[in-house]
């Protein structure tokens, strides 16, 4: 009897049923060729994961329910699928099936994550019981899902009334004996998860005593990024780690880590009891990529077209859209006014250059001085960021213009400092249809931008745009800096609040001035409509901004005072 | 002993807890002077409704906890409050404190609406008992909150496992005898929503065999909408409805429907048992201008300005921004183009005399050639849509300019049914702080102009706006019609599937052309990335676009086919 499974870490596209069934049925192709008895799919693989509204469609979930069990493969495959509700009056279930031998429901998850990315209790009816496949290619398994391995550490932000890990610790001790269990996930990236990922793992794997596999989704939907990082753990604390942000598949072998084979690009981590997993350097910069580039191939977008000013945020946004459509793809467009610096240009240029995306000249200054005395009237004593905003619109213009015009898809180039402090400007550098950079404060623009370069062996952010003051040059010598904090200090500021829930009293208690600390949180506040506005951006974060991130809008005052 | 109970059906501003602790003091006080006995907030009356992530901040949770057990009132208040977790792994509560005389937590809702605008399992954690009010002004007093009081006549979307008003009935049974059950509710407004309101409160009160009173929050909050028309209703079917969209005190009498009192604007209705509330003709009208008449009332906002084409949904627009804010601080802005017939000018001139607005023509002709002719390479042999939606972007960019000099909002134009099928432009059309029009189906928006004109008694729209095709003039001769489906047959589709669930083949056995179906079903999908970058529009239907429409937005074929 083999006891080999494999957990198949696919990157599926959300509400593709037909496409994320063929993609299973691949890998699991794949998976039986080496000898796996039997394949695991990650968290509501036949929908991909987030399905979102598309759970309201009642179709859509019998649907997926019937093509899931329906699944024609070698070996038998535990996949996850929405299930139909128990009655007319409640909701699908966020369940198993077993296909490929004898087909029936395994299990419905029991703990619905409802923070943050997560609306789960929206959409589905939360189970009672973890499931058993048994006896599935000779094995007995236990099934969880996602959020169901999580509460038995305590690495869920509250505390649920069950604990599915401790329901079948328990069964052990009633005498039904498992080989293993299994875990369907749908777990998103942020920096540095992957450690407390492995630590739910392991613990899972110690109070069952017995091995715990982990089948994690890979790759961009939507706003949200999963890193694939498959586990199996063992009850001692060994773990062995599929590679993060690969499609593939972890043929594991229960007996043995130094079996365990990765069907892929890259290579598994084996992990001694104990040793942490390194994220490599540049595991951000991967996210990001992966994030912009999965967004492109799953809507049908080839090109990507961005204003180059010869700042740091546009330089870096080019490199990513390089890397995730292809230089050939890319039309960076350099539209200097009157306010932009000759340095401004010719970054820009070597940016471009650099990167071999195509580059376009486009001066804004006729247009910038046709506007600016067309509207002389209502500019005249008026607030001069109407006239500032101007400039910035243009190019957003000019943008949406090229990407109109060619089927391509403009991005904005804002990082999350500038977007939490409302420094920046709706439908001007704000327009596009996707932000890489929106979850990204301004210190880690810079980190990404020099390790892009390493990478790349050249200077595609040139030294010039990596050590001049940032400015916006929308008026003259305007530089960040007259508006906002340095950015170490904005940034470390915003990430206590927004990560952490520091209050403006607990921030400045680390060390802050108070009326910086006071003035950047009332800008966090007043400026919440341009986030109800702004493009989906990948999250990287702990906490960002976008659909998991739901403040008032109307209430622009600061209630602490 | 006084059998007066007030109901305070209160407009509070999210987040400002100073100030709604005053406005529940003002009101109470208002109580007291009538002969109440004790007074009834809405739910939440403390932070307002909804308070989205503010509740994510334990100090946030904590004030509005503080404030609401210490409001000084001269007679006993039940307000509406989060209050603290129970613990450090928990959630807040959804409670209700008695203030003014001996302060207490009375209860903590139970239910807790996850669907469409709701998302109370994210931030609250459920209790499992209604609460008592002994000895509240000589009354032993039920106490529900909103949603409690839905699942006893099914109601609710889907079941709950446990239901309050049963529970209240039970103890009855037991002997624990009730004079009333009250329900603190923050229950959002749609069209003809409160046939529904009036029919729980019905049955609420046939089943406890006592009279059931709720008090429900009145005005706009972010893109919600909540009408008040609090309630009391008698075991025989008796009720008595306060007035909508209109901050008040309801004085009720538990023995006599005649009794019963409005502190404020307009009247009560006095419903016989059987008989429905008829909503007034013009109360979605009244709906849409309490939405962004509040909209800027709460953040600050005292000046509009839009772009006015001589098309129907730019005037009405104008009509609603004037009621909103005083038609002396609404400017419209003609923006004619080469594309522009004269009628347009006419109509739009005509709309803002009418309203008495301040008007302003700035054509485009000229920056539309100047854009034009520095974008040619661009524009040349590229999609039209391109050059179209340039005209669109520089009507945008001007709107903007007006904003921000002025310190006024732009207002977006757009109705449901274009937004629905993307027909507007991103950053053109679509620019703006709040879409007053966005939930309303085009032939809606013809509706409530006439209405509007009604009431105006003269023309604010014109009849030539009225009556003429609609059209984008965005190319020569243009018309909506080359592009979308009738707007008759256009709204009805869009309403089948958005607010009734259909798909396309229920849809298409309703009557409709499959094809026309699908191509309205398709463009819906695939215009998914407009929406997710749509300023916030008032809701006023079963499902509106915004934070309750959460559709994955990077799938974009069709999975039906």
């Amino acid at each position: 009897m083999s006891s080999k499974i494999a957990l198949l870490q696919a990157n599926p596209v959300v509400g593709d049923i037909a496409g994320n069934a063929n993609l299973i049925a691949k890998l699991a192709k794949q998976a039986a060729k080496e000898g796996a008895s039997f394949a695991v799919t990650t968290e509501l693989a036949i929908s991909g994961y987030p399905p979102r509204d598309l759970l309201l469609q009642t179709d859509f979930v019998e649907e997926c329910h019937n093509v899931a069990s329906s699944l024609n493969t070698e070996i038998p495959v535990l996949v996850g699928t929405p299930v139909p509700p128990t009655s007319s009056r409640s909701l699908p279930g966020n369940g198993v099936v077993r296909a490929g031998d004898s087909v029936r429901e395994v299990t419905r998850k029991q703990l619905l994550p409802t923070y943050d990315v997560f609306d789960e209790a929206r959409y589905f009816e939360a189970d009672e019981r973890p499931g058993i496949a048994r006896t599935i290619a000779g094995l007995d398994i236990g099934v969880t899902i996602c959020e169901d391995a999580w509460q038995h550490c305590g690495a869920t932000p509250n505390d649920y009334d069950s604990d599915p890990i401790a329901q079948i610790v328990e069964w052990g001790r009633q005498g039904v004996v498992l080989d293993a269990t299994v875990n369907l996930s749908a777990s998103p990236y942020h920096a540095n998860k992957s450690e407390t990922r492995i630590a739910v793992a392991r613990s899972a794997a110690a109070s069952l005593n017995h091995p715990f596999l982990l089948a994690n989704q890979v790759g961009g939907n939507d706003d949200l990024l999963f890193d694939g990082r498959s586990i199996i753990a063992w009850p001692d604390g060994t773990a062995v780690v599929a590679p993060a942000w690969s499609q593939g598949v972890m043929i594991t072998d229960l007996s043995n880590p130094n079996g365990c084979l990765w069907l892929g690009d890259g290579n598994v981590t084996i992990l001694s009891p104990g040793e942490e997993l390194n994220e490599d350097e540049d595991d951000l910069l991967n996210a990001i990529i992966t994030g912009l580039s999965d967004y492109c191939k799953k809507s049908g977008i080839s090109k990507i077209v961005l204003g180059l000013s010869g700042g740091i945020d546009s330089a870096l946004a080019a490199c990513i859209a390089s890397a995730a459509v292809g230089p050939e793809n890319v039309t960076g467009i350099s539209m200097p006014s009157r306010h932009s610096s000759q340095h401004s240009i010719d970054d820009a240029k070597a940016t471009a250059d650099a990167l071999g995306i195509n580059f376009s000249m486009q001066p804004i200054s006729d247009l910038h001085t046709a506007t600016d005395s067309a509207l002389s009237d209502v500019l005249k004593g008026g607030h001069p960021v109407a006239g500032e905003n101007l400039q910035a619109r243009l190019r957003g213009l000019i943008v949406m213009a090229h990407a109109n015009a060619n089927g391509a898809m403009a991005i904005a180039t804002g990082n999350k400092s500038e977007l939490g402090q409302g420094y920046c400007t709706l439908y001007g550098d704000m327009a596009g249809g996707y932000a890489p950079l929106g979850d990204l404060y301004k210190m880690e623009v810079y980190s990404l931008a020099r390790q892009f370069n390493q990478r790349l062996g050249k200077e595609a952010v040139t030294e010039s745009t990596l050590t001049k003051p940032p400015s916006a040059e929308l008026a003259p010598d305007q530089k960040d800096e007259d508006s906002l904090p340095p950015y170490p200090v904005l940034d470390e500021i915003l990430r206590l609040h927004i990560e952490d829930g520091l209050d403006a009293t607990q921030i400045t208690a680390k060390g802050h001035e108070a009326v910086t600390v006071k003035e950047v949180l009332t800008r966090l506040a007043k400026n919440e409509h341009k986030r109800w506005q702004m493009p989906p951006a990948p999250r990287v974060s702990k906490r960002a901004f976008g659909q998991g991130w739901r403040q008032p809008l109307a209430a622009k005052h600061d209630w602490r005072q």
